[in-house]
């Protein structure tokens, strides 16, 4: 299933929690509803439709959709939308962390002129930094070196804590795409990185979460990103130097994971920064990012 | 005003937004009733007993609780509980972001073997590592090398983006202590701090909130930290490199604070990294920490 965080665009509506659907947005707790109604033994459950709420028990109602899963499928369901009738937000709008982990591919160690740690290197954003698939980064006035940062993206599913290396992908409730956009002379200019990485509108992450029941392994996936069309990373998740279970086992040792918390397990290279001679981010460019059996999602940089 | 997240001990009573006033602790939203029933023009409002609520608008509750503060001042409040009755939590339990600003003592810059930067270091924790001033800091089986710092820590009040450094203070709510504890061995193990920095159930923030009516300059405090009673940090905020309304107007040109955030704004020397022989916490050892104008808390270490 592709979750996604959408607002009608016609009457100012909140936030709620879509499927992607054969090209339609699909409202889950409406659907849910409409499901509930065909079936004799029908649960006390309801699905909520704020995707906050939705995401504070991801598995739990990752859980119950997949029950009308079938149903959604065979039917057209009310309340369903055109994609020219929603924008998409950013799926988990309001996470309680977002954890980065920098430097986990080997060819971008090298082009950042850094060395393999040894441990996974572990940093942060802020929600002030997300956005939607539709939206435009914004390129600070402080920033001459706004940089892309194509990532596989993990969602927590539930609480996490010394979790093993062998239960890691139960624990998550679905993956998405991340470009984490660097402001690299912000990210350089202190020993710690996190003043480059949090800047308002800077961080879009999207188009939506597939959940892992659609995909089983995540460390066999291409990932691309493109500047204007242009290809400039080009990689395989498979590359990672930590993988997706070890991230989940090492940092729940460390850091309690909640539901919704999103990990953001490092880009390949290919990043503006170590090309030769440097390329960075101007108003109007466009960055798509890209992984394999996720989706592609484009977004236009904006100068504040 | 003293503003305290506490729960009443005896009911297992959901946390709640409290005044500690003449040794006992005062509930905030039943006193604001109390108070609003005596006055000919009761306004509409009620102030939400839950701290989170509380500080989703900081500013805007504070300053109405501020006209029900001489009532409570002037007559004993039925709501009123005594220290034995309650237990205090963190004050803030869920803000968005906590910002922590490193190496922002020159003594402490030097006996951490850094130099002085030209702009602050910002760094971060997560709410996973948050505890209340009567619970005890974990010691992670992860660690040897566990760490006190005490800190200053600003609570903001309104929502604050590109704020002027001479209009800083108004976006605070107000003052309290940070023991900012960092596990030196998994801060160094990385080139990013994170990980030593957020360990579950590791930084004790209290014991209250004073309000910034009640503390005009937050530049000029005496602030220190004990051992088990052996004095190790002693210094005064006058000393911080990056001032208070500095550091508010740098991260917020940056990042967009919201009511609730937490900003720790650096430890003076006399850390256990930086005395020669090096000493660390463990299980059983006591830690206060203590600012002028605000108080002074202690938390046990518990190994896990």
């Amino acid at each position: 299933m592709k979750l996604v965080n959408y607002r009608l665009l016609y009457d100012f509506a909140e936030e709620r929690i879509g499927l992607f659907w054969k090209d339609c947005i699909v409202d889950v707790a409406s659907a849910y509803k409409e499901y509930q109604k065909t079936i004799n033994a029908p649960s006390i459950y309801t699905l909520p439709s704020n995707p906050t709420a939705f995401f504070a028990q991801a598995n739990v109602h990752i859980e119950l959709l997949m029950n009308a899963y079938k149903y959604i499928q065979a039917n057209t369901v009310k309340a369903t939308y055109k994609m020219e009738d929603v924008r998409l937000s950013t799926p988990v709008p309001n996470p309680s962390k977002i954890i980065c982990v920098g430097v986990n591919y080997a060819d971008h160690v090298k082009e950042m002129g850094s060395e393999i740690s040894p441990f996974p290197v572990l940093f942060s954003k802020f929600n002030n930094a997300l956005i939607g698939p539709e939206d435009d980064i914004h390129k600070s006035s402080l920033t001459e070196k706004l940089d892309y940062e194509v990532e596989l993206a993990l969602v927590i599913g539930k609480k996490a804590s010394k979790v093993n290396e062998s239960e890691a992908l139960d624990y998550i409730a679905g993956y998405t795409i991340a470009n984490d956009s660097s402001a690299r002379d912000l990210q350089k200019r202190t020993v710690q990185w996190l003043q480059g990485k949090s800047l308002d509108h800077s961080t879009p992450i999207g188009p939506w979460i597939v959940t892992k029941d659609e995909l089983q392994n995540p460390s066999n996936l291409s990932i691309q990103s493109y500047v204007n069309g242009e290809l400039r990373q080009s990689s395989n998740t498979k590359h990672l130097i930590f993988t997706v279970p070890f991230l989940i086992r090492f940092i729940s040792e460390l850091i309690t994971l909640n539901p919704g918390d999103i990990i953001l397990t490092g880009t390949p290279d290919g990043v503006g920064m170590g090309m030769n001679p440097q390329s960075f981010l101007e108003d109007g460019d466009i960055v798509k990012v890209e992984i394999e059996h996720i989706g592609a999602m484009q977004n236009k940089i904006s100068q504040q």
